[in-house]
């Protein structure tokens, strides 16, 4: 039997109060795929004793040492506190990214990143064209490549083959909806090692 | 003479109406401190027409391949649109960190993330204590490991022996003040296959 494609899931659901519950449902659509998690709660084992900061570095270490050893990462990109996807989640995927892994990516924002600048950090002020650009009230430039969030992190998924996942119109609840990460996996499992 | 170390400027200044001289200035700073920048708005070239999309993919395209041509990269962690750094920025920061290039980073907020995340991302509200952990008031946790930011990004330079170097009040201008960079500058210098 052909070894199976190992994947590191990345997200913010480590911030949400049921996210373990979270995680270990997603592991389960990976098994489901044929794929298998390396990042479960299960797999984290227990944080030696230390300081807050000590803490802090051996959970940087660890998950480090996880998307290394993964052959995939899959990364929640949907927005957390802010207009933009969490930073911890963008390090882990380009962390992964540089390595030459296999990576996914899916949101459960359904608007692309020009829209959520617009209403999410400007309060709905029309951003302004000037030299071909367009400019937020702030006079900081807004993106504007039709992607769903700095180009860094939806072109790298292009280029890489990875579609960005998002839903058509927005979930009931973005934390907890399954569909957009289920297409996710479900093209990660048809580019992996036992995949077609 | 030793090869003098390339550097890769990552940060949001070119998302500022002056991100051009603010650019080349951090330039002219790199090379008074014998190091070479490889990511100022000269050597990035003419961009081919296209579409906005393709455009973004192929701005994407080329900063990946300078961040790889490059032997360190400096990132400016200043908050952009939120209580995070930039994700274009940490996506090329955790680049080059998988790559195994020399990094460091500054950030002109003097506030922990957790200073940020109670008074930018819920108006100043406490979060409260549960179970050893801290929760904002829409019940997402709070990381209070006494970083700077996501502990991906502060434990990530730690554990590469890089500080995250920020000021001890708020400079005027938060994109223009140019202490913290120096000192990040002058740390990756003292790094470096020219330095001490």
């Amino acid at each position: 039997m052909a070894p199976r494609l190992s994947v590191y899931l990345a997200g913010p659901e480590v911030f949400l109060p049921d996210g373990r519950e979270l995680i270990e449902a997603k592991g389960a659509i990976l098994r489901a795929h044929g794929l298998e998690p390396v990042s479960l709660p299960a797999e984290m084992g227990t944080l030696p004793a230390g300081t807050p900061w000590t803490v802090g570095v051996e959970i940087s270490r660890r998950n480090e040492e996880l998307v290394k050893r993964a052959g995939a990462c899959i990364a929640n990109l949907t927005p957390f506190r802010g207009v933009s996807a969490d930073v911890g989640t963008v390090y882990e995927l380009s962390f992964a990214a540089a390595l030459g892994k296999k990576i996914a990516a899916y949101s459960n924002d359904p608007r692309p990143y020009r829209d959520r600048v617009k209403f999410d950090a400007y309060g709905g002020e029309n951003p302004y064209r000037c030299q071909g650009k367009l400019w937020a009230p702030d006079r900081t430039m807004v993106e504007d490549h039709g992607m769903r969030d700095n180009l860094m992190l939806h072109a790298g998924l292009e280029s890489r083959g990875a579609t960005f996942h998002s839903p058509q119109t927005a979930p009931e609840d973005a934390w907890r909806h399954l569909g957009t990460f289920t297409a996710a996996v479900a093209e990660l499992a048809g580019r992996g090692p036992t995949g077609g």
